[in-house]
């Protein structure tokens, strides 16, 4: 199933700067009977330009040519109009506090030199004008002069259209929402190591789907702390850098038995419980130990859409988590939150859910408690739904690559093989490393930075 | 400055679990002319119980008896009377929910098998009573039985009294406000090493008071390592795992020029931007250089006070905030956070603010510009008077620890020796670990795990 309002956003902005093999990887997540028209063609490889600041980094091909320029002194706003005959507006302060010029900007590092405090937020002009290289010069009256690309002011264009687009290009946040017929994207391990492309589209789809699985990778320990190297580094938790999942005596997580678990999101004990979750199968089960995935995105539309009620206790009930024992050190951790998270907006932004770390501390009025045990079950019945549930057996050398904001993931009780335990070992990562590693590559494979 | 919830709620708090040292430090942070009375005489140290869940492990001194226990079958809820005289109220699906028997808790992780899937959620009982060890016993419809420690259950009432207590001894969060009065906090770098006392008192001043400044560390490389070890581990960022604040050719951060920096929390282009800061001063400017700093939750308490539209935008405005540039490796940040972050219930939680790394990309509609500005900048007013800055010149040897959610932090530009550089090591750690070594401490110290 696609978002409604996936062709309208996220497709294009997928265009802007997938490749094609991120194309085929998102076109293996549609439904087997589904016509094949949203999908876009794949786009070419585009040029991007190289900018003094992140926002900028990305800029569409088109050049914007400013046709003239006009201070509105009585609004303090400057008007560009641009040669195809848009207009837009910056208000004066906004150009002033963000002069590119080396006195206002440290250059090295792309950032403001300008002190708030020296930030004259009721200025006016005195000139504003084109210069001949089509650049908007700004004359203030304390004699300093600002200059502005003209693709740059148009990025920064303050219209809904325009932000809309920067946000979407910037957090990628449009995503595609999948069920029980989801063909999980795949990519090659060595391939998605040594090429960029590989790499981008890996990111791409982890980032739209929320789960990739990379295939061939050695039968060994190492593989989830190169892969995260490959992105930047990982998130080290009192689990250790890396985390070996097996059948362990005084198992100091449920994960390290080899009972069933339902399916959860890994960390709600932590407050920003890491973002991404690699993996690594080294040794599989004799029988048993399927791995089951659902998308906690689309569980909790679903919730909202057959059970309101129960969607607004759990965006709204602050549950207690709890975690303590020995691992890497010494741990006792408490978090509160929503079992749903939801941003200012209402948009689903993380899933925090894990029944074994779920607290015997429950901070809720009395009369409030069978109301959550009920909105509780409401969303866990629908997680157990078969139609949503995705279902496979990792073998050695299969990494899954997921993103733990979004999937509840879980695994069958298993039984080992006499000659050894099953054996995954994972580690974590954070969205906005993994979000910095993708938009360097998306620079890198489109030949700029 | 106290709070006025400072002596009704985090005295006692502080009371229950800090040691005549912590209270010193406290002490230290009065006004030179206030009264001494709301300080508590420091408490004599308690005795805690081990539990199985981190809500229990420091419990209250008291033992409480249940003088009687029954089934509200109607109300689907058993209700305890305690020998005090008091009641409270327990919901069967609670109570089936928590069984700490061994095959619905696996007592090595401290965690819940029992599956949700597998719970009744609108159970009866059979029986309740009281067993002759003064614990409650349940008999369930289907044949298992739970049986549930008197203190256990005492603890998780669910009265608001009860749920309060329990939350700001969890959590801590009551805090005390300063203004440019305040006598910072200090401790021993050594003491604070090998002495538990002294690393609880260290990391409760920090919680209460925001800032703690340690003396008598090795002017060398390695102290904030060793001390984010003392607590459990730092946390890596692209500046590396610890950074090093020099005046830098070609700087990739303005902290790595020797020009003023306004007071500002770090990192704001990562959605979480690190709790902890540590700053140790390694080599010395040889002029200015003075470290600069405020209570920011003190200071958007009285942006609230003295200007509640401006509160009000700094608290709804996402604001974007990027960082990019290669350090540790190559990074492209980009964050969208409101500059004064509150919680659900509008308290005020995590200040953003930097104004280097403030973008240029403005996600708002025009028209919100200005009052954007004119909001920002009556924050950066309050925070620059004099009566609410800190200032002080740190000597090698000192380490400055503090919240980098509440505090902002600058300094003055200097001029280094002609013989070597101002030289400062940072590192960062996260609340959720602090916390933690915070609980532990608190156990270890109180005589029990």
């Amino acid at each position: 199933m696609w978002m409604s309002t996936f062709s309208r956003l996220a497709l294009p902005a997928l265009q802007r700067s997938s490749s094609a093999t991120a194309c085929q990887a998102l076109r293996a997540c549609r439904r087997p009977g589904q016509a094949a028209s949203p999908l876009p063609s794949c786009p070419a490889s585009m040029q991007l330009r190289g900018q003094q600041t992140l926002g900028s980094a990305s800029l569409p091909l088109a050049r914007h040519s400013v046709r003239n320029v006009r201070a509105l002194d009585e609004k303090r706003m400057m008007e560009v109009e641009w040669e195809d005959g848009g207009h837009s507006l910056y208000p004066f302060t906004w150009l002033r506090d963000n002069c590119q010029c080396p006195l206002c900007t440290l250059g090295s590092a792309q950032a403001r030199s300008l002190l708030m405090s020296d930030l004259d937020i009721h200025t006016g002009v005195d000139v504003v004008e084109v210069t001949n290289d089509n650049k908007v010069s700004v004359a203030w009256p304390d004699q300093h002069t600002s200059v502005f690309d003209a693709e740059w002011l148009k990025k920064r264009c303050f219209s809904v259209a325009a932000r809309r687009a920067l946000k979407e290009e910037l957090f990628l946040n449009e995503q595609y929402y999948w069920d029980s017929k989801l063909r999980v994207p795949t990519a090659d391990y060595q391939e998605v190591l040594r090429d960029d492309k590989a790499a981008l589209d890996w990111l791409l789809a982890l980032r739209r789907v929320g789960v990739v699985h990379l295939k061939g990778a050695p039968a060994e320990q190492g593989v989830v702390a190169r892969l995260a190297e490959r992105i930047g580094y990982l998130r080290l938790t009192f689990y250790g850098h890396t985390w070996q999942v097996q059948d362990k005596r005084m198992a100091n997580n449920v994960a390290y038995t080899s009972g069933k678990l339902s399916p959860h999101t890994d960390y709600p004990a932590l407050h920003f419980a890491p973002g991404v979750q690699l993996l690594h199968c080294i040794s599989d089960a004799e029988e048993g130990g399927e791995s089951e995935m659902v998308d906690g995105f689309h569980m909790a539309e679903l919730l909202q859409r057959e059970d309101p009620e129960a969607f607004g206790t759990l965006t709204s009930a602050h549950v207690d988590f709890t975690d303590m024992g020995i691992d890497y050190c010494e741990f006792m951790l408490q978090a509160k939150k929503c079992i749903i998270e939801v941003d200012a907006d209402g948009r689903v932004v993380r899933i925090n859910y894990n029944n074994a770390t779920r607290d015997s501390v429950l901070d809720l009025p009395v009369h409030q408690v069978q109301p959550f045990y009920r909105a509780l079950r409401a969303f866990v019945d629908i997680i157990n739904r078969g139609e949503n549930m995705v279902t496979y057996k990792m073998i050695p050398g299969d990494v899954l690559t997921f993103d733990n904001w979004r999937l509840l993931h879980g695994r069958r009780s298993y039984r080992s093989r006499p000659d050894g335990s099953r054996h995954l070992e994972g580690a974590y990562l954070d969205w906005d490393e993994v979000m910095s590693r993708l938009r360097i590559l998306r620079s890198s494979v489109h030949g700029n930075i």
